[in-house]
């Protein structure tokens, strides 16, 4: 049976594991929703379903569950109150499951053969799930359909190849004969086995993001998986799970190998079940301090963590300051500057950079900012297309605060919402600080805050980035120069902090751009970072292989 | 330079690659020390060079360390007074080594193709190792230079081509061309980095046998490497450490990459390091209650700890009595019960068990192993080469005590050594147990010791052995049945708890035997362990991929 969903997904499989080595492009889901009447009436479609859950009781049964919960609020300015079942017995929700060993049985070409037939259903619920994201976390619908569901598919079958790559490369039997023991040797046996209980511990901004690929990567080896949603944005991993069911239950396996644990705010569900000695996986995205609480808490379980940090951008030189300028203020302005990957900190020279429009002050580079951030956003209509809205209230006193911390260079604007009267859209706020302020730019940022860093000169914008990113991690990083010296010394910075870097990007790829296959995202070296790399140390901890052996 | 190292051994790593991959039988170090006039002479030598360490200061230089001390003495009753280094300033010690980026910028052939050499020079230095293994931990001349050198140098090897194939997997660099774009793509460059500095902390009994995979995965992926030896047994870890150096040095690398940390029993260094935030990655085989410390305090690092736990061997029938009880005899002879491997309860039904010579009852098992020790140790003299000496006065006193905890069925004998009058020479114990003495048999077993367990019948053997497995984890099981469906059974129970299985060994290979590139050696999925298998999940957590990327 398990055969059955292997042979339908080999041809995909086989080109997403030699994808994963080569790096070179490669997609499996469309990230722009069709064009034409078709497109439309799927995008429809899709709204509709999300539409039809408002109000309800989510229809999914969770052992330990008792009563409903309603917890999440849209960014656009209403309530969803959809009921979800709410965790109150944590030793039932934990129990054992008796559909393990079949799984286990079903060995890896089984197991990812379930998985992607689960990614494929997902994606004909993409629009769905795309509006569900945009009403818990505010991403605009374009960038909730391209980036948290088909390239989130795209990075989630990557885990599926790595981990598929990762449990096929010991053979299932082997004889083994010593010389010159005479005799017939040893028949052995290797089973891939999971490690244990795999808890992936949802975002508020970012809900499928690395959920998704952490769901599979556990799943597809062998895991229970206990989905936990953040209360905020619960929606998204609900349809997952649901999905994950019925795709379970179709192909003849307990639908209880992938459950919805959902609480209140004040029930704290996720720490309850961090530290759990069921629980022996735990994936969690998101605020380093929540990071180090379970570093400190959850020993039981190897962590696979991790936290933004705080994002550089080098600004030394440019041959084209017009392009610079339209090409940064998009990658500030998408979501809001909310996306983990976006500029938090523009390093640039008290002198100015040199440009192809001459010598630029910070001062005038601030200036090209809000000429470029004025032809991109000043359209509301447009605007909201591009910003989204704010995931949470926390976002806008955050933009209030730091607009007091140094001189406001391009200040904050309420756009409003076409349809939404009660939508938070805001653009972000640029704000000018010194080097010396460094307790103001190397603080966590919940985004629609960039900071423009004076430094004495490009030394220092790079030492600053490099003291950023070891201390705190970092997402992405960037360099802007036309000196083949200076963006040598930045990547051997960059080598050595372990931040993914960006040289002299102008065109379609943006600082923001994680292309699934071909490049890295996480935290790198940082001290608060674990792996959510997808790579073999993402799948490698979640199953061990077991053997058994017997004279021939 | 880098590549005249790998270009030496690339043809061994190729092989050792493919090896560890399909499981048959692959050697690399031969284990029998070659018999006849050379091999004699070899050994001289290496008893030789073992003996002009005594009383002397070890020629290594550590940084932060102050003074010497010394803290070995020899199962066989002497003080080795080798004196050491000893750290007293952990922040030098550990302060970032200039070397670093010249070993990272080796790149993964670099790396290991010196790594490989240390190997060789290692060999080349095999009986004064295995001298240095005898004198610290009591094992036998044999078991030292076969299991502690010759296998865990095989080991060290496929630790590497798990490391080398997990590094190599991803392209250097890789041009990446989305359709539709226009222009012409990004250019991305693939670096492995790694985690940081990497804290390997050596055991008392089996001082290289998880540190030398442990040093070379991590020294593999470019991290520099703290070998922090038990104080109890410096000598065989400062070999390897002095090795490393030189060939580090003669291929133009720093020294300090890798450094011999040594403090005094009261100094307890290994805290003092294991909680440092420079630490990412820590091994650490022995005791659970350390493993568990680590669990709560050394949140910082990847763990990579393994506890023993209890091993069982369930009786259930057998169509060769009198070699069942010979092989058994021999397992728990070898190193007095003192191997991590070593069986700790056998599982008896209290009715007997059906053999080829008819039905045996518990007691008539126990004179069975009682007729077997005779053969195998009534003789002093060759019975020391089988037992080695008890590595600790600690496990003297276990023997003691766990005498007193049931009906002693095999008394442990004073075997007197032909050379050394002080050697803590002793044939194990063997206690009789009934099922109910859970508190006695589920413990920490030192060496020395195996318990007769009665049961009411093979079932309750079965699920003994997943209690014990489950609870406290196992490196090794062993069954005895000649019907199919309770082998069966076994092996099922056996894949639950994540614990390697043998099944009626009579021959060679017994349950204590690891095959490198076949066996998985491990206490699997057990609670108190983190992961010493050497696969990939041992070598990918210890490095990283970082990227740049620059338009084309």
């Amino acid at each position: 049976m398990s055969e059955i969903w292997i042979d339908r997904h080999r041809e995909r499989l086989d080109a997403a594991v030699a994808a994963s080595a080569a790096r070179t492009y490669f997609s499996a889901f469309e990230a722009s929703p069709s064009p034409g009447p078709s497109g439309a009436a799927a995008r429809r479609t899709g709204t509709a379903a999300f539409r039809s859950w408002l109000d309800e009781e989510f229809p999914l049964a969770t052992p330990g569950a008792d009563g409903t919960v309603a917890t999440e609020r849209s960014p656009f300015g209403f309530d969803l109150r959809v009921r979800y079942p709410r965790v109150t017995d944590i030793e039932t929700l934990l129990a054992p499951r008796r559909g393990a060993r079949a799984w286990r049985d079903a060995g890896p070409d089984g197991r990812v053969g379930v998985c992607m037939q689960i990614l494929d259903r997902l994606y004909d619920r993409g629009f769905e799930i795309a509006s569900a994201v945009r009403h818990t976390s505010g991403q605009p619908f374009g960038v909730a359909f391209s980036s948290s569901v088909a390239n989130t598919l795209d990075r989630s079958l990557e885990a599926l190849a790595w981990s598929w790559q990762a449990q096929s490369r010991v053979a299932p039997t082997a004889v083994w004969t010593r010389p010159g023991d005479g005799g017939g040797g040893m028949e052995k046996t290797y089973t891939v086995i999971p490690r244990g209980t795999s808890l992936v511990i949802g975002s508020d901004v970012f809900p499928t993001w690395n959920a998704w690929p952490a769901l599979f990567a556990s799943l597809a080896a062998g895991n229970r998986v206990v989905v936990q949603p953040h209360p905020s944005a619960v929606l998204p991993l609900a349809i997952t799970v649901q999905v994950c069911q019925e795709v379970l239950a179709e192909a003849g396996f307990d639908v209880g190998l992938v459950t919805l644990a959902v609480g209140d705010h004040a029930d704290h569900l996720h720490e309850q079940l961090a530290v759990r000695p069921e629980v022996r996986i735990i994936d969690f995205t998101g605020s380093a301090s929540f990071c180090n609480w379970l570093e400190e808490r959850a020993g039981q379980a190897v962590l696979f963590t991790d936290s933004p940090g705080v994002n550089s951008v080098i600004l030394d030189s440019t041959d084209d300051f017009g392009a610079l300028c339209g090409h940064l203020a998009r990658s500030l302005a998408l979501c809001t500057g909310q996306m983990s990957t976006a500029p938090q900190n523009l390093l640039v020279p008290r002198d100015g950079i040199e440009t192809d429009e001459g010598l630029k002050s910070p001062r005038e580079v601030a200036d090209g900012l809000a000429a470029a951030f004025d032809r991109l956003l000043s359209d509301d209509e447009s605007a909201v297309e591009i910003l989204g809205a704010l995931a949470s209230p926390a976002v806008l006193e955050f933009v209030e605060s730091a607009s007091k911390e140094g001189e406001v260079l391009i200040a904050s604007r309420r756009v409003t919402h076409p349809m939404y009267a009660d939508a938070e859209v805001h653009t972000p706020v640029l704000v000018g600080l010194q080097a010396v302020d460094a307790d103001v730019y190397s603080g966590e940022n919940l985004g629609a805050v960039c900071y423009l860093v004076e430094t004495a000169d490009t030394e220092e914008s790079i030492a600053l980035f490099y003291l950023m990113a070891s201390r705190h991690g970092a997402v992405s990083a960037s360099v802007y120069s036309t000196s083949p010296a200076v963006v040598d010394e930045v990547r051997d910075v960059a080598l050595d902090v372990g931040v993914a870097l960006s040289e002299n990007l102008l065109d379609q790829v943006y600082v923001n751009t994680v292309s699934a296959f071909s490049d890295f995202y996480g935290a790198g070296a940082s001290p608060a970072s674990g792996a959510t790399f997808l790579d073999a140390a993402f799948v490698a901890p979640r199953f061990r292989i077991a053997q058994s052996r017997r004279p021939v």
